[in-house]
């Protein structure tokens, strides 16, 4: 079928809003009609050309809600009509990782994911003939697509579309950073360093579990409104000081912070976030994803003396199993996704959400289409 | 009173055995006569001149066992007779850290012990009239030694001081590292990074704590033999491989093992370390000491996805809570000593006890007076 999408011809340029032809499902896979998309900075980083997995062309897009449409052979868990959360991490319940009760991390479409093609191998889009790349088995800059069953969350239907399409990436990875990953407790002191929409997600989910202090931290002063209203307790720009920011928060804290977490992608502000931890307990989470190739470092001497180094991929959580309850978590209230939501537009300005994040004067845009 | 010692005079020196003169124990101080005491390779590092806070002239040694023979001012919890293992991680049980449960990282004498006196600011030790430093709190290389309070296990009189000695620092600290920090369970699968005292340790701990595969690696395969005699199920040359020691690991394991522990203090180590670990849960704990300066790196994809990089110090062991408790299962034989003691020397040869240790002939010396 036709589809009104946005896509990525190449690296650097601006997507370009065109009719794709998008094929049916195939055995195991789900037609999906996008409601609304969220812009988040991965798909900023893979534009940009500097993902060294980044594929062109390509349907970008990875924070969306829909409508199932078709369903392909085999599919039993959704069906037309449904709603549901595309999933950049699959949750197929089989695989060692599902089964591990350890991690989200499925690895049952991973591979062909990561090659920006189905399971199976191939692409269901098309622009005049030519085959275009999916991206993160999501591609939700399009109207229509098609994701594997199991990269499918369904979620409540009388849930908002237009909000909830959030818990497909940012919200979902900051606020299950802390409750998943870390388990910050009450008292705990937390740093958050960048305050985007994952950053305020952290903040947001400290400020819910408890968090006695909640240091945010960030180069731009115009984030730090949000933050407070977030539940941050304090608000600093390391360009404010004139030692590194880690011993401004040791300071700060006697001693550094239970927990951090770094919402950039930047291995320098991952250093200073491990460091600005409590000697003997202090965990840092990275959360950011960083430039092909960077290296986080830090003096072994840090971790000897009791800090611990972790990551945290879309929160810990498992989308098919615990988005769902997210989603009914939105509902009740227990979370908030309107904070998030600072622009709206259509599909047709998408390209202005993109250089609204650049210009740091957005959180969210979310797009209609 | 008088001593015979063995003083570090200067970096890269042999030690020098002479008589030097001991102070009375102040207030809240302790004088240990030690009967034995293991030569450890942070006694190396020190002696070498690359510890950057190592001072000279010192009395080294922090792995020994004696018995208290006079007491100062206010010493309420051991008396004269009873044998002790010196700590240099001390137990005050009072601050911040102590009371956190959640490290052993007692700070209470942590700054003086790091400038080599004692907690007034003073050394016990004069050579010729001249101050000589203490050494982590315990100097154990001197017959007589004088430790704060805080730094003594009290343990079983009946513990044979010429083995229980190595629970002052080697056995306890890879024993530690798997049961406290990394908390191995039933079926792991468990990579140990260098097969000396501590890793030799971490196999036995590992074994007891019922790992599956025990992978120990070495470049010197003289040391295996040792190895799989405490439960290593696999030994492996990193210099047999034409390719990175951690992808080798994590073929080995289909995808990598749940917990490793770098026994070396190589940054390098501490990276395939952590990079053999397994994808979603698994955890690489730093036990070795890295030289001055040098840091430790990786991709921060490697943590994002899963991967948790740790350390330990002293293994995670309260001293004077714990300790005990390890002295009476090595009693018992739950905790094995005999494998660690290769050599025993006395005091007037423990240059040879280094020279051993350099040439990778030695687990442990131990040293009696």
């Amino acid at each position: 079928m036709k589809s009104r999408a946005a896509v990525a011809f190449g690296p650097g340029q601006p997507l370009k809003i065109v009719e794709i032809d998008v094929a049916p499902p195939r055995a195991g896979e789900v037609l999906v009609r996008i409601t609304h998309t969220g812009v988040c900075h991965t798909d900023a980083f893979t534009l940009s050309g500097d993902d060294p997995e980044g594929l062109f062309p390509a349907v970008l897009g990875h924070e969306g809600g829909g409508v199932v449409v078709e369903v392909g052979e085999g599919v039993t868990s959704v069906q037309p009509g449904d709603h549901v959360i595309p999933l950049y991490t699959a949750e197929c319940g089989k695989c060692k990782f599902c089964t591990s009760g350890k991690t989200n991390l499925c690895q049952a479409v991973r591979a062909t994911q990561g090659k920006g093609v189905m399971p199976d191998g191939t692409s269901r889009f098309t622009y005049e003939g030519k085959p275009i790349f999916h991206y993160m088995g999501t591609s939700t800059f399009s109207e229509y697509t098609v994701c594997a069953e199991v990269s499918l969350a369904k979620i409540d239907p009388k849930a908002p579309l237009e909000k909830v399409c959030l818990l497909g990436c940012g919200v979902t990875t900051g606020l299950g950073a802390v409750h998943n990953t870390a388990k910050v407790k009450p008292g705990d002191n937390v740093a958050v360093f960048g305050l985007g929409g994952i950053g305020l997600a952290v903040v947001q989910g400290a400020k819910a579990a408890g968090a006695a202090r909640i240091i945010g931290v960030d180069t731009n002063p115009a984030k730090f409104d949000l933050a407070r209203a977030q539940g941050a307790t304090d608000t600093i720009n390391p360009k404010d000081y004139d030692k590194p920011i880690q011993e401004v928060i040791v300071e700060m804290t006697d001693g550094g912070v239970e927990f951090s977490f770094e919402c950039i992608g930047n291995v320098d502000v991952m250093r200073s976030a491990l460091e600005c931890c409590h000697k003997g307990w202090g965990e840092s989470v990275i959360i950011g994803v960083a430039g092909a190739g960077q290296e986080i470092r830090t003096r072994p001497f840090q971790l000897v003396t009791g800090r611990v180094w972790r990551g945290s991929a879309f929160g810990g959580v498992k989308g098919r199993t615990q988005l769902p309850g997210m989603v009914q978590q939105a509902m009740r209230g227990e979370i908030q996704l309107d904070p998030f939501i600072t622009h709206n537009l259509p599909l047709e300005q998408i390209n202005e959400a993109f250089d609204l994040m650049h210009r740091g004067e957005s959180i969210r845009t979310v797009i209609h289409f």
